[in-house]
């Protein structure tokens, strides 16, 4: 299952895109996930040419959504621009939270179905797939509202299948009681599947709570079996935010993000 | 509404339970939640006199639980005895976490549905009904496995509403995309209604991350519409883990309860 493994440059948050795609390279890992500011230092164009000469496939960008602030148009745009040049596998969608420091939580989740509505004719027209990413409960105030991968689906639903998939990382959907009916029920629609750890105690700064794979208390096995009874069969991203990690040789943590993955997926 | 409210004795963490009582009778608070450890400070006998005595009725006796734990079932026993010798309307159940630093949910879940098989006979020859809390999932892998109000009325289900009820706290519940659906769903199974709010950004120890009412992000009104749509008219617990409010004078904490409390649900 090595074959599958990308890494997602937020594991190596210090690294610029060169020197995480040197490190991709280095260790014989085939796809990347991109975010956009890092793209953004040295253009897309470039980006696009850097992981090209690699021969890496850029399995996701990140991010899109936010729909809950007042510029997310704009900013969407400027997105699906980026994914489609980066011949992105998925732009991924985070949605937002509740806007203003309110707490109207069903206004919020009316705004994401609106401006999802409104996104999905032009990344149809521009050929990008988009990835609604369920977050984890701890999020759903600041960061995004939707919360379970039964309601991503539900927000899929309408858009085709190659338009609009959703985005199962371990980190948001571990917990689920339901996880194993709603990846039954999301079939291709799994757009991308992502993977870090889940460790207690929660770190003080929940936002980088996560651990390498096997640090934790998720069964990746599990849920691993369980988005390949999908039919799932694409790239697995690991995509860790933890300041330890952050503060590691980035080398050394490509390095055991590699061994963790052929151990935990072996 | 006011004179539903009931004062859970951890949202004033340092006084002892005859403080606690006095604080209910100085703010014609009519109810209060205990807590087993500060109840057998005094012993049970004289604890039930003591809240006798002030009128109050005890709307909560948290808790009993923790299913993946060995020791289980001799301290649900001795947990069962207390509410039942202190007339609790319910024993708020807390079905623990993912046992020995392990992996396996599924596994864990399991034990807590043999758990709760093997108590609810118990707890009907007792008189004393349980009360299913789901936890936020944040708690998942530490402290309880059932993280939905679906799992927990999923585990419910099989026994008679007077026996096994579910205990709805807005901090555990009120992310949930599918919270609508399951409170009616829950009808006379809700054997408690308990409140705090959800504080941004999350305080460092997630544990103590609750606020006053108003501080946060729920909305309660739009709960607790949803609760009385159920057919729920029993006592609303007010419960708030926050080392500030404990660190604050628990006479002027009660009186910020209250006020708070006619506020949001006036």
């Amino acid at each position: 299952v090595i074959e599958r493994l990308s890494l997602n440059q937020a594991t190596v948050k210090r690294a610029t895109l060169a020197e995480a795609v040197a490190l991709c390279v280095a260790e014989g890992i085939t796809g990347i996930g991109l975010w956009r500011d890092r793209v953004e230092e040295i253009g897309v164009r470039a980006a696009r040419e850097l992981v090209a000469e690699a021969g890496l496939r850029v399995t996701s960008l990140c991010r899109g959504g936010f729909f809950t602030s007042p510029d997310w148009p704009a900013d969407n745009l400027s997105a699906l621009e980026q994914a489609a040049e980066l011949r992105a596998d998925v732009l991924v969608l985070v949605c937002g939270g509740i806007p203003g420091g309110g707490t109207d939580l069903a206004e919020a989740r009316a705004r994401v179905a609106a401006g999802l509505a409104a996104l999905v004719p032009r990344a149809a027209d521009m050929g990008v797939r988009l990835g609604i990413e369920p977050l984890h409960p701890i999020f759903a105030a600041d960061r995004c509202v939707v919360s379970t991968l039964g309601q991503a689906l539900d927000l899929a639903e309408p858009y085709p299948a190659d338009t609009v998939g959703v985005v199962v990382d371990t980190y948001h959907v571990w917990w689920d009681p339901d996880l194993a009916g709603q990846l039954a029920r999301a079939g291709d629609r799994i757009a991308a599947f992502q993977l870090c750890d889940w460790l207690v105690p929660v770190p003080a700064d929940n936002l980088l709570g996560r651990g390498h794979l096997g640090d934790g208390r998720i069964d990746f096995p599990a849920i691993a079996a369980l988005v390949a009874a999908a039919g799932y069969t694409g790239p697995i991203e690991v995509e860790i935010f933890n300041a330890d990690v952050w503060d590691a040789p980035p080398a050394e943590t490509v390095r055991t993000v590699r061994e963790r993955f052929a151990t935990v997926l072996r």
